[in-house]
């Protein structure tokens, strides 16, 4: 990026070091203050929560090393054009993927640097989509033939489902392969405008190849979607291949590195070996082999895999977004109570407090409830290995569910803490424009929101119907299976202290719940013209009432939320793997996370008499009572995510508390700024100012 | 933008109207039936709106004008570079004038003109701030000497307040003007890094000049911040004066084009004429003549008129959004609910229904709350002009409060909208990530919306003591001064036909809000340490119970939010300027608006014991009723808005539902796509592919 600066420009350029004053030295005095504060090793929390010291210290090391590279540098991060971030992030994926294989080094670490670089590019779908497809659908030759070329980088994948005109329901697609037995070749066809490939991920500009979802035409009838593999572009030039359009879907709200594109075929030819065989099968003949009917529950382990994994990393963001906004109200001063006094640290006001730290308390229960859904996935294979899908329905709706939730809370909480930074949380630097505007799409991916809430709701009124006719209940969904003694029990709080046992937040939510989906379960049937027969989970009742059923499905995964957070507490308490201090701080902190629920369901809860207005009112006692309590703790509770600057790039949230001079040394590198007059000057601005005699002033 | 494409990309970019199937027809057709199905007249809605059908047909000519001119078009509108962006808005805003002072337009055509382009520049506070400052804080003698080179662009100015460390506390600005009465010079200077400059419009690399507010020294006594004009850079060449160090703060989430700037001055010497002198003045000698009491109460017009403003324009804003997410839901379908049948239009989804109408009744109700506020501020210039200032507080306070709900609404509405647009939400080509990125900061600038919900909460507690102590309370509070009697109505609704009459929502609102204050006032007496001494509304009981004052003051200004839906429809109603189709219409959607408020609020109605758990459910029942019946309502309610496709600018808001052939035409002119092979192919991904031999596939 070196291009020409001017002299005065240089000048502008240099450190601002000279500028350091005392006024400049208070937020990092303030800071260094904070870490005093806290009532915890914030060290020992770090380790808990990352896996152990060596982890922390590893990642650390690469951190480091990463941040020297040119391709994983972040400097021009918030610089980049399109063009430029696209190419940079291709670097920086092929960097980690060669220093990766030179090095010999593990997955862990392949993960580890690709989270601290954070720059996703072209390779995305080939890594993690592409190669796994060819895995878990191919054959053993289809495998053989395909993953060394892939490992090798000759070729580089995507993978190509959506369309123009259809997302969520796959059955839509319009793509058709149609199977020509005399040459033994697939038909590859984009029938319509909305049949049009759209969104994957490297298919603009970088892919060479693709797995294609189409609907297998053979001797004219439809046998649904399957996949095949096409060739996209010549190896040689990488020039499209006859009879493929294929492009970049242009800019996003961010994700601008990575190069999601479209793709239309003209009739293109593919041996029928291209078709995915490991279970359904069409013969040299053109007759269908359909999968074996235990595939059916075995497929559903990848998308398992991805929500355990979205989850995971829900906390992972929401922590970053913490930790900026925390920091930076933790050094930010506003308002001085008295003339001469010193503004106040705005983390002082309540409002503030409620929010950042309301926010914390998020980030630890998606990060819980990660490790948690991870601990259940691994446990879903081993029993999938021994043919055992017993936790298979559970397990599917709850990953709906909080893949919904955990999402939905990390992306409004980071536009939360953004709103909280003031202006400052307004410019790029911060960090958190970016943060946003990049995982925002996880609401939409994977399954919508909303869409994914219906699946939990359903497999809760299920549920609901299989207690009221006496089955049994387990899992998550058990106190619905206990319906009666759960719309019988009632809030035991006699006073706000009687709130800081989160059993009791714990229980609040479990009897909303059980309510919302006694009234789900009402609503449809009275969108059912009150019909007697069974309840109907998809058609116009079910499309009329599916307010009520999001509303159940958010409910549960509130309370399973709360439990995984007390109950990682309690088996470190049990195991002693956490310190009695942090496991104070935490137990608060917990605690606040329920009452925050609590009150945001409050409705719920009175509409439905299972508390008074005084023990509403109570609750709120309590919860603000802990939100000053862990007013001092905040600082430390971020630091204990462990965020080097390096993944955070942020001016604002930066360990050593400099802000304000990281904000002006960063904007002075800014691409507008290489020139002092600026690139409108000659063309624009100097013929309108110049047009008459300059004034006299 | 002309750049050299070659041949095959030529071929790509073909306008796809090939691919027009019957697919890609469904779509126009879904749209013009909807169309089919409203039970009014949108065309009349629309000219009641926008003041008439002169103004509605006026716009509609100059955005098809402004469309055309290489200055205005907005085809590159989502491609550019942060550079060109800067470089294209202000070549837009200066079209603008020229065409203004050429073709001798109004201001209000001006304003039409700036409002569809939407393409704020380096001009923003030219004509936004530093010309107005001048016109009321200078005297004749300054205004005769800046305006004339103002209004002739030989200089263009721009209003430096908020430093890099001072954003709300305008009493906390550091930067100095020292008086020296040998050469009757201020000295201005920015002692510290904190000091510095900050955020500007139009400073970075454009403005010539700057209203500076500085603390004015008169023989080593603070007068505190004070008005100065200081000359930035030179008008010969455009480089920075010296002692001046300029430059632009670098990205932000949106708003490219206007160059936000940092300025530094070192001991920088302007003549005591530049002192904005109307009211305060400095002699030659160095005395300071303060200004005269009657100017503090003046000095809130120009405040009241920016928020009145901005009131205004989140109507718009939010419009424009539902709009756009509107018309998509209904051409836009999802799953099937049958072999062989259609999918649905994602509108007929009740989730769906109740995000999007849910956002066209906050639209109208901020469209209807910004035009009440333009009238209430015209008749406070009248009385101001007659020395009246009796509304003046009332006006603050409203205006304070109603700016953050109609804002923070809008900024939240903008991003449920893209979410429901699923994938093609976040394509930048939707129109929704530039119009969030870009209005989000109206949560935080002209005062940070929590700031300013204190502001009005202040004034209700004091309404509040005011009307305990017998005084009358008058306005909006009013029902602050008979609490007694606030406080023991409660909900007359028996069944959900009831709260069909949005009188009901009002009077629940009312009544919250009542509550609300009252429990914020009780917050802030307990935090006092039950001090019996009239309760402080700043220091540290203050700022320990704010979250009880910011939901106060919420809760004030939704009820006027719905009161002013209310009677802008009795208004119309009586003076007959709608006809009873319109007025039934929008008479559901107030309804409608007003029980979503209730919902949202009701754990504070039922706390409060106001209402029934029956009553709470009612209102849902009344609720999820006027959705199916607005349902077929949705695109006229949309289309009513008025927005031209050239104001927005969305491949999913087309006014004719041809939504994915615009995707497609869009996103294949788009700088990526310039060549097929794309930006990393020579440099990054050839090297790689290439490093083995070819292999055989």
């Amino acid at each position: 990026m070196s291009r020409p600066v001017d002299e005065r420009t240089r000048q502008l350029q240099a450190p601002s070091t000279a500028l350091v004053t005392k006024h400049a030295e208070d937020p990092v005095q303030d800071l260094a203050n904070e870490r005093k504060r806290a009532s915890f090793s914030s060290q020992e929390l770090c380790y808990f929560l990352n896996g152990g010291k060596e982890k922390v210290e590893r990642r650390a090391q690469f951190a480091e090393v990463l941040s020297k590279t040119s391709w994983a540098s972040k400097e021009q991060q918030y610089f980049h054009t399109r063009e430029e971030e696209y190419v940079h992030n291709l670097r920086c994926s092929l960097g980690i993927w060669q220093k990766m294989t030179s090095e010999k080094l593990s997955m862990d670490d392949g993960l580890m640097m690709r989270t601290l670089a954070d720059s996703p590019g072209g390779l995305e779908l080939h890594i993690g989509m592409f190669m796994p497809t060819i895995m878990s659908q191919g054959d053993a030759e289809q495998q053989a033939k395909w993953i060394p070329p892939c490992l090798n980088l000759q070729i580089i994948g995507t993978y190509a489902q959506t369309e123009l005109g259809h997302g969520t329901f796959v059955r839509g697609l319009e793509t058709t392969a149609t199977y020509d037995s005399a040459s033994q070749e697939f038909i590859l066809h984009s029938p319509t405008l909305t049949s049009t490939k759209w969104w994957p991920g490297g298919m603009g500009k970088t892919a060479t190849h693709a797995v294609v979802m189409a609907r297998l035409i053979l001797g004219g009838k439809d046998h649904g979607p399957h996949a095949f593999i096409v060739q996209l572009r010549s190896l040689a030039d990488h020039m499209p291949m006859p009879g493929i359009t294929v492009g970049d879907i242009g800019p996003k709200f961010g994700f601008g590195g990575v190069d999601n594109g479209f793709m239309r075929m003209d009739h293109v030819r593919i041996p029928r070996a291209n078709m995915m065989s490991r279970f359904s099968k069409v013969t040299p003949e053109g007759s269908y082999v359909p999968p074996p009917p235990a595939n059916a529950k075995a497929s559903y382990a990848t998308m398992l895999f991805v929500r355990a994994d979205i989850v995971r990393n829900s906390g992972g963001v929401l922590s970053k977004a913490a930790t900026i906004a925390v920091r930076y109200a933790a050094v930010r001063r506003q308002t001085a109570p008295g003339p001469g006094q010193r503004e106040l640290q705005v983390l002082d006001y309540q409002n503030v407090a409620n929010t950042l730290i309301g926010l914390v308390g998020s980030a630890y229960a998606c990060w819980f409830m990660g490790l948690e859904m991870q601990a259940r996935y691994q446990r879903f294979e081993a029993d999938r290995d021994k043919g055992v899908f017993s936790d298979l329905p559970e397990l599917h709706a709850l990953s709906s569910g909080l893949k919904a939730t955990c999402t939905g809370t990390t992306a409004d909480g980071i536009e939360a803490a953004r709103r909280c930074c003031g202006g400052h949380g307004y410019s790029a630097l911060s960090g958190l424009p970016r943060l946003f505007a990049s995982y925002v799409q996880n609401v939409t991916w994977e399954g919508d929101n909303n869409v994914l809430y219906l699946q939990t709701a359903r497999y809760l009124l299920k549920a609901l119907a299989a207690g009221q006719s006496g089955k049994p209940v387990g899992g998550s969904a058990a106190y619905l299976g206990q319906l009666q003694q759960e719309l019988r029990s009632s809030c035991s709080a006699r006073g706000a202290d009687c709130w800081g046992n989160p059993a009791l937040a714990l229980a609040a939510l479990r009897h909303r719940a059980a309510r919302l989906a006694v009234s789900g379960a009402a609503t449809l049937q009275a969108a059912s013209s009150g019909a007697r027969a069974p309840l109907k989970f998809e058609g116009p009742a079910w499309n009329s009432s599916t307010v009520s059923q999001i509303a159940m499905a958010k409910a549960h995964t509130e309370m399973v939320l709360l439990q995984t957070f007390m109950d990682t507490l309690q088996q470190a308490r049990d195991a002693g793997s956490l310190s009695p201090p942090v496991l104070a701080v935490l137990g608060r902190l917990c605690c606040l996370f329920g009452l925050g629920l609590v009150e945001a369901g409050s409705g719920d809860l009175l509409e439905a008499r299972w508390m008074t207005g005084e023990q509403a009112a109570a609750a709120r006692t309590q919860h603000r009572a802990l939100l000053a309590a862990l007013r001092p703790e905040a600082v430390g509770l971020v630091d204990a995510f462990g965020w080097e600057d390096y993944a955070l790039n942020s001016a604002l949230g930066r360990q050593d508390g400099d802000v304000y001079k990281a904000l002006l040394d960063m904007a002075t590198v800014s691409p507008l700024n290489r020139t002092q007059q600026g690139p409108a000057w000659e063309s624009v601005l100097k013929p309108v100012l110049h047009r008459k005699p300059l004034p006299k002033l």
